[in-house]
C-alpha cells in the first residue's frame, strides 16, 4: 500500500508530476513538522528528485546523496511512504540514506563532501566488474567548498569512470555559500556564462551541462535525458538551480531558519551563552576572533559576527582549514575561538595535533552538540570527542556543569594561553557556579560514604544526582559527587584525597578513551575499584537522547546494579 | 662564524649568487648523504629560496614552507649554517620549519597542503593588527591536489588579505603528481597557455604570475621584484618551475628515489612484504585492489602497482578521498587495501569512522610507519594511532609481531569482512609465525611466574624479551610474555585465564588510550595490579628510534625499576 509509485512517474504528465510533487511537499511538511528533520532543502530538491526516478532505474541505477539533507522525496518515492510518520523517530525512518533502510541507499551519508568520492568508486568498481548502470552524485553547492570534493575532482582523470554529477545550487549550505567558487558558480547563473568558469570544472576532465531550473520539469526532464545519454562517453556535471524551501513561502524566506526544523529545545542553548560571553570578552579583549565553518547561527555567533564583522570568518564547510587558520592566527597573538560541532570537528583531527596542538597555540574549541545528539543518528552523535582529544599533548580538555560554568569556562580561556577544548551539548539549564582554576574538579555533594561518582557535564551530573536518590532510597546508601569539569588535565590532588574504595565514572561519550579511562588509568595502582560508565561499541542510531542513554550505556538501573555489586563485595 | 651571509647576498652579482647556490648545493648534498634527509626536493629549490631572500627581508616578512620538504637553503641563509651537520640528529636542526629553532621559521609545517591556509592567517593578523609585512607560502605542485590548499584557495575572497603564493612545480610530489590539477599545470608549461587554466586560479581571487624558470637568476629576480609590487594591490601565484635534484645529474635522474635519503635499514622492510604478500593475494583473489596517497614507493606497491594497473589507484596527496573512495569500492563488493603512513591517516580520521566503520566496510588500512619513526620529528612520528583507533566500533586493530605474522595477517585479511587496520613499523625481521585466528594473542613464554608482559609489536616484544633476562639476572625472577597482536578484539579467553598478579603492558604508542588502557580496562575489576607503559604526554622531537623509546617513556631501566618496585609489593 505504498502512495507513490516510480512505474506512475513514468508514465505521468508534467501535470500529473506537478500533482505529486504537491503531494510529496506536504507530506514532506507535515513530517517534518511533527517530527523535526531538515525541511528547506528538502522542498528544493522535490522536482529534481522525482525527474531522476523518472529518467533513471533505481536501484539498478545509483544514487549518492551528498550530505543526505535532499533524500526525503527519494525515501518517499521508494516503498517508505507508509513508514515516513516515523522519520527520525526511534527505530523509525532515518533522516539520512541508509543502507540498512533500503536496497535504494547505496551509500550512507551525513557530513559534507563524500558524495564525489564515493560515485566514482562505485562507478570504478562498476567497471571493474564489467556492470552497466548509471551512478549519479546529487551535491549541494555548500559542499563544492569543501575540500574532499576538490580531491574527487582532481581524481577524475586517474579513476577515468564516468559518473553524473548533479550540483544542486541553491546558494546556500546551512548557511549562505561563500568563497571563490561561490562566486564561479554565481556568475555561471548570470546573464553569459564566461567560459572559463565552465573550463573551472571542465579542466577536470568532465561535460559541464546548465544551467537548469530544477523545479521545473519542462527544463529538467530532457537536460537528465540528454545528460544520461552524454554519460554513456564522459563524466558530466549539470548544474541545477533550485530554490531551497521551494513552495512554501514562509521557507522560501527564511531558508536558514527553516534548514533543519527540531521539536524547540525544552532548555536554554549553550549556543546562545557562546555568543553572549563571547561578545562581551571581544569587547574588552581585541585580539579575540572567532572562526566557523559554515554553521554561524547554529553555534550562536550570528550577533557577534554582526557585531565584529572584521574579527569573523566564515569559511564554509571548511573544518580543516578553519583550523589551520586558527593556527596561523594565534601564532600572531591573536586569540582565536573556533566554533563547531563535535562530530564535524573529526574533519580536523590531524590539523588539531599537526598545527595547532603541536605548535601549543592559544586556540578554543568550542566544541557544540557534544555527546548524543538525537534524532540525526549515527553520522551526527558527538560521542567520540573526548575520545580522540584526550591523548593529544598540550590540550586541556573542559567539560562545564552548566551553562553558568560554560561562561566562566570561556572567561577562563581568555587568559589561557595554550590549546583548549570546551565541550558542551545542545541544550542545558544556566545555573550557577563559583569561580574556579583550570584543572580543579568540583565536590557537589560530600559524604562519609565509600563511593564516589565523578560525572562529567550536566546530562552525567544529573545522572548521578538521580543514581544518588536511588542508592539512598533503596539501599540507604550515600554517594559523594564530583563535578569532573576538566577531563585534561585531571585534578590530581582532589583525586589523591578521595578516600572512597569505590569510584563511579559517567560520561556522555564512548565508555573508552575519555574521563573514564582517564580516572581509571589515575587510580591503577591503588587499591580502588573503579566501574567507569559510558556509551558501548557501537554507533548510535537516532531516537531521543535519553533512551538513546538508557539503551547504549548509560541506563540508570543497570548503573545501579554495577554499584551495588561492586560496592557490597 | 655564519658561513653564509643574507646581507652578502643583497649585494652580489648573478655570477656571486651562483657560486653561492653551488656551495649551498654541497653543503646540503654533504650533510644529507651524513645525516639522511630530503635531497632532491632541497637542490630544487637552492635558486628560488635564495633569490627570495634577496628579494624580501626576513624575519620581518614570513615565508611558511607547505610539508617543509625545501626548507634547508632557508636554513643555511638564516645563521644555522654552522649547526647544519646536526639536521635531524638528536638534539640537532630539524628536518622541518619549526619555530622553536629560529625567528625565520614563522609556522611549522610537516604534513601536506598547510601552508596557503596559514598564510592567510598570518597575512589577515597582519591587517587586523595594522602591521606592515609580507607573506609568502612556497607550495610544491604536490601539495596542489589536496583539499586543504582548494579550502583555502576558496577562501581568499572571505579573507581578502594580499599574499604572495609560490607554486614550486617540479612535476613530483614524492611519487609524480597526478591528476586534473596537475594536467592543469603541465598546460600551463606548454607553449601557449590556454586562458582557462589560468583562470582556473584567476577566478578565487588572485593574480596568476608564471611561467619563471626557479632555476634561473634572470629569470627569478625580476619576477619576484614584480609579484612583490603587485602584492601591495593584490594576492599573487607566481608559478615557477623548477628541477627536482637540479645539479646533481643522479638526483635529477632520480628524483623519487633521492627525494628522501636515510640511512638504509638495517633489517627488512615490512613495506616490501606488504608488496610481495598483496600481489600473491591479488593473483587469487581479483576483488582486491590497492590505494594510496602518492605514496606508492614508499609503501613498497610499485611491483603491485605494475602488475595490476587496473587494480591500482594513487590519488595523490589526498588522503580523505582515499578513504571514502575505499569505502565505496567496498559497498560494490571489492576489497580494498589502502596503504599509508600512521601520521598521514589522521588525515582520514573523519572517514575512517563516517565512512569505513560506520558501514562497517572490509576496507584493510595497512599503517605503514606505526610508532616512533626517528629522525622526521613531531609531525611524522605515528604514536597516536593505536589510540585515535581503538575506539571507533566495527574497527579490528591487528599489530604484528614480525614480518612473517604481518604476512599471516595480510592472508586473513583477505577474507575478512569487516574493517581491519594493521599497523607495523618501518623495519622489521622476517622472524616465522604459526596460523592464528582474528583475535588471538599468541604466548610467547609462559612460566609460573608472578608477572606477565603483554607487549605489542616488533620492538616491544624485543623489549620484553630483554627485560625478562634482566630480571631474571639481577633479581632472579622470571615472567612471561603474550605477544598482544589484536589490540581489538581482545583476546579475552586469554586474559581470564592468566593467573599473574602483576600485568606489564608495552606498546610503541602514547602510553594513554591504546593497548594498556585497553587491557587495565579488561582487569578493571580483578585484583590485578596493571603498570602500562608507552610513550608520555608530549610530542616526540626527532632522534633514533632507540633513544625516543629510551627517553619518552618506554626506557628499559625505568620500566625495570617499576616492575620490581610493584612486584615485591
Amino acid at each position: 500500500m505504498n502512495k507513490y509509485s516510480v512505474a506512475e512517474l513514468k508514465e505521468a504528465s508534467v501535470e500529473q508530476l506537478k500533482t505529486i510533487c504537491e503531494n510529496l511537499r506536504s507530506d514532506i511538511y507535515q513530517t517534518v513538522s511533527a517530527c523535526g528533520g531538515h525541511l528547506s532543502s528538502n522542498l528544493g530538491a522535490v522536482e529534481l528528485t522525482v525527474a531522476l526516478h523518472r529518467v533513471f532505474h533505481f536501484p539498478n541505477d545509483k544514487i549518492i546523496f551528498d550530505v543526505g539533507h535532499q533524500c526525503y522525496t527519494h525515501k518517499l518515492l521508494t516503498g517508505r511512504a507508509d513508514k515516513f510518520h516515523t522519520l527520525r523517530k526511534e527505530g523509525g525512518l532515518s533522516g539520512f540514506p541508509k543502507r540498512e533502510e533500503s536496497v535504494y541507499d547505496c551509500y550512507d551519508t551525513g557530513h559534507a563532501g563524500t558524495a564525489l568520492s564515493a560515485a566514482l568508486g562505485i562507478g570504478k568498481a562498476r567497471d571493474l566488474k564489467k556492470e552497466d548502470f548509471n551512478v549519479i552524485a546529487l551535491i549541494g553547492d555548500g559542499s563544492f567548498q569543501n575540500g574532499l570534493i576538490y580531491e574527487a575532482l582532481n581524481s577524475l582523470k586517474i579513476l577515468n569512470t564516468n559518473i553524473l554529477i548533479i550540483l544542486n545550487d541553491n546558494g546556500m549550505s546551512i548557511s549562505p555559500t561563500v568563497g571563490g567558487a561561490h562566486e564561479v558558480l554565481q556568475e555561471l547563473k548570470g546573464e553569459q556564462k564566461p567560459l572559463e568558469d565552465i573550463a573551472l570544472f571542465e579542466r577536470f576532465g568532465l561535460k559541464y551541462m546548465g544551467i537548469v531550473n530544477g523545479n521545473d520539469f519542462e527544463e529538467l526532464l530532457p537536460a537528465l535525458e540528454e545528460a544520461k545519454e552524454r554519460l554513456k562517453s564522459e563524466t558530466v556535471l549539470l548544474h541545477v538551480v533550485t530554490k531551497k524551501g521551494q513552495g512554501y513561502p514562509f521557507s522560501e524566506n527564511a531558508p536558514m531558519q527553516t534548514h533543519s526544523v527540531g521539536p524547540k529545545v525544552k532548555n536554554k542553548e549553550y549556543s546562545s551563552a557562546l555568543g553572549e560571553e563571547l561578545s562581551l570578552l571581544a569587547e574588552k579583549n581585541e585580539k579575540i576572533v572567532a572562526v566557523t565553518a559554515a554553521m554561524t547561527d547554529s553555534l550562536g555567533l550570528r550577533t557577534f559576527f554582526e557585531r565584529y564583522p572584521t574579527r569573523s570568518f566564515d569559511v564554509g564547510i571548511c573544518e580543516e582549514h578553519a583550523s589551520v587558520l586558527c593556527a596561523a592566527l594565534a601564532t600572531q597573538g591573536l586569540k582565536p575561538y573556533y566554533a563547531i560541532y563535535s562530530t564535524f570537528l573529526q574533519r580536523a583531527f590531524d590539523e588539531i595535533i599537526h598545527d595547532i596542538c603541536g605548535q601549543d597555540l592559544p586556540v578554543t574549541f568550542c566544541v557544540d552538540r557534544g555527546g548524543a545528539t538525537g534524532a540525526d543518528g549515527e553520522t551526527h552523535q558527538g560521542v567520540f570527542d573526548l575520545s580522540y582529544l584526550s591523548f593529544i599533548p598540550n590540550l586541556t580538555i573542559a567539560v562545564p556543569k552548566n551553562i553558568s560554568e560554560f561562561r566562566e569556562m570561556l572567561r577562563l580561556s581568555a587568559n589561557y594561553m595554550h590549546p583548549l577544548a570546551i565541550r558542551y551539548p545542545r541544550e542545558g539549564t544556566e545555573g550557577d557556579t563559583e569561580p574556579f582554576e583550570i584543572g580543579k574538579f568540583e565536590v557537589l555533594h560530600s559524604t562519609m560514604s565509600d563511593i564516589v561518582i565523578f560525572a562529567a557535564g550536566e546530562r552525567c551530573l544529573n545522572l548521578a544526582f538521580s543514581l544518588k536518590e536511588k542508592l539512598s532510597e533503596r539501599y540507604g546508601k550515600d554517594v559523594s559527587i564530583v563535578n569532573a569539569r576538566f577531563l585534561k588535565p585531571l585534578d590530581q590532588g582532589l583525586l589523591i584525597s578521595r578516600r572512597e574504595k569505590l569510584v563511579v565514572t559517567l560520561e556522555d561519550n564512548v565508555r573508552v578513551g575519555g574521563l573514564g579511562s582517564a580516572i581509571a588509568d589515575f587510580y591503577r595502582n591503588s587499591c580502588k575499584k573503579v566501574l567507569t560508565f559510558g556509551y558501548m561499541d557501537k554507533f548510535l542510531p537516532h531516537g531521543e537522547v535519553a533512551s538513546l542513554m538508557e539503551k547504549y550505556g548509560l541506563g540508570q538501573e543497570y548503573i545501579l546494579e554495577e554499584i551495588i555489586k561492586h560496592a557490597s563485595r
